[in-house]
């Protein structure tokens, strides 16, 4: 199952991290973006393509102490098709080194359409017989919303082709309460409700670490839903966005492992890609100042965590 | 605001429906998928390449009678980014041809990365001081489980850009009952806690005809729930997704609309798409296959709601 290949890489480089890739222009050094400008024109292709330089620099200088990266959809699709375009080839890259990728994309449908989804992120596309890969990442974030039918034709891939999917639980932006802490006529939340899907729906898709291929979103920026999630939910992998720029320290995350220092990825996006900006360095150096952060926040999590088993 | 266009469109074809545009290759007639892929292979390209021309049929023969095409981003996706290029051109053709198009792409994140989405796809992007429009559509699906952060960078492009949202509150597929039913410790259901927060989203965006910018995507599947919300959400205007091929009927979607026959827009896209196999004509007749099945379904409709005031 996928979240056992990002397990068995995060103990390899006991490193439980991820890379987002969330790469607005404002974050990309001068000389990427003059020179992208300069051969494609100040337009979408040229945004691009200081998006993918950009990205690349970052992965050379990451993949071999950072397990996993994360790009985000968003920022790719504010840059049209060329954007897109840019995302696929950054996926492909950043498999090329090793990295696991998680698309974080949140798609969401009804079976039919989200069959669609889950073949263009996860799996293949088929054209008149022939297997071909659009996105391909090995993981995909969702939102399940729509019950089971928006979640099965993703558990088929995750099963066949070893991927695996983190459905949103409990995010991590300010407003995330205002229904997922709602509490149900069971007594419930809605975020533990979701939750318990996720164990449900990943029961049928267990991995050699006692998870399963249908992992969950939940934000470092809520540290006893964390910890309750931790224990309510055994089986089911954390990604943890919030940490860094969104206001979630180390000792936040810390309860989103079990005792053998598993059973989540953390996320930095904006504390990887803006380093050089924070440091002050030679813009230059901007993929060296991600590592330098990278190596400093695997650093100072793992110290609350210990030895990845 | 944004869906008076959609409304006056509405009121002056007095068709209440919108076509989706959800081009799997299955769909698309032998002709078309040939000639694409022996131009361009097949593969991606061909593929996306015969998605296109099947879509400008279609809005060519459609545009003078449906007031609105709805494509949908997963099926654009599958075919990786040239697939997606395809997705924008096919909003830009179908605006040149004066149709209101909505992307249904059900997007959700926190508020930083949402502005992203927003700016993609209903909003400008800015390259260095330059605006340029990334796929901008005039409305876009979304999915609101992260709240009011996740909502409001798409309000400030729906005020100032005359676009709108639609939110999903009660989906058309069988388990949406399995969250969206559910019962909160105040008695009401989450669907209708949703519908309620569209309300309030609304409030600050109302448009001429007395809905506001935030609409709501209310499945056809479930005509009571149809009713309910038609009564409880009176400035929200419903998306009607499940007409034909899911099982709702003409007298199912009645419910959704108000007096003056007015407050919701039923999709169609398999019915109309394939409406060349069902009626088994030639199959260079797709589009005009696709016009009579679209006025079948436009009189259908209205002979249940009377005339659109």
């Amino acid at each position: 199952m996928s979240f056992d290949r990002l397990i068995a890489n995060i103990k390899e480089k006991q490193n439980p991290t991820v890379a987002g890739l969330d790469p607005k222009l404002d974050y990309i050094p001068d000389h990427i973006r003059s020179a992208a400008f300069e051969k494609y024109g100040k337009n979408l292709e040229g945004a691009a393509a200081a998006l993918l330089e950009f990205n690349k620099g970052l992965i050379d200088a990451l993949c071999d102490i950072v397990p996993a990266v994360k790009p985000q959809a968003a920022y790719y699709e504010m840059y049209g098709w060329y954007g897109v375009r840019t995302l696929a080839e950054t996926i492909a890259y950043a498999k090329e080194k090793g990295m696991f990728v998680i698309t974080d994309a949140k798609r969401n449908d009804i079976g039919t359409t989200m069959e669609a989804y889950a073949k263009a992120h996860i799996g293949c596309t088929d054209i008149e017989g022939e297997k071909v890969q659009a996105f391909s990442s090995d993981a995909l974030t969702v939102n399940g919303y729509l019950g089971t039918d928006g979640i099965k034709p993703l558990l088929e891939i995750c099963k066949n082709d070893d991927k695996g999917i983190f459905v949103l639980v409990k995010t991590s932006n300010p407003s995330s309460g205002e229904l997922q802490d709602r509490v149900l006529d069971d007594g419930m939340t809605v975020y533990r409700t979701m939750g318990t899907m996720c164990e449900k729906w990943g029961s049928d898709a267990m991995g050699d670490f006692g998870y399963s291929a249908v992992g969950a979103v939940v934000g470092a920026t809520y540290t006893e839903q964390l910890a309750e999630l931790r224990k309510a939910l055994p089986h089911t992998f954390f990604l943890v966005p919030g940490y860094g720029a969104q206001g979630g320290g180390a000792k936040d995350v810390a309860p989103a492992f079990d005792e053998n220092g598993r059973g989540a990825v953390i996320n930095s996006s904006r504390g990887i890609m803006c380093a050089w900006k924070k440091e002050g360095c030679d813009e230059k150096e901007y993929a060296q100042a991600a590592r330098r952060e990278a190596l400093r926040m695997r650093d100072e999590i793992v110290s609350y965590i210990g030895t990845i088993k």
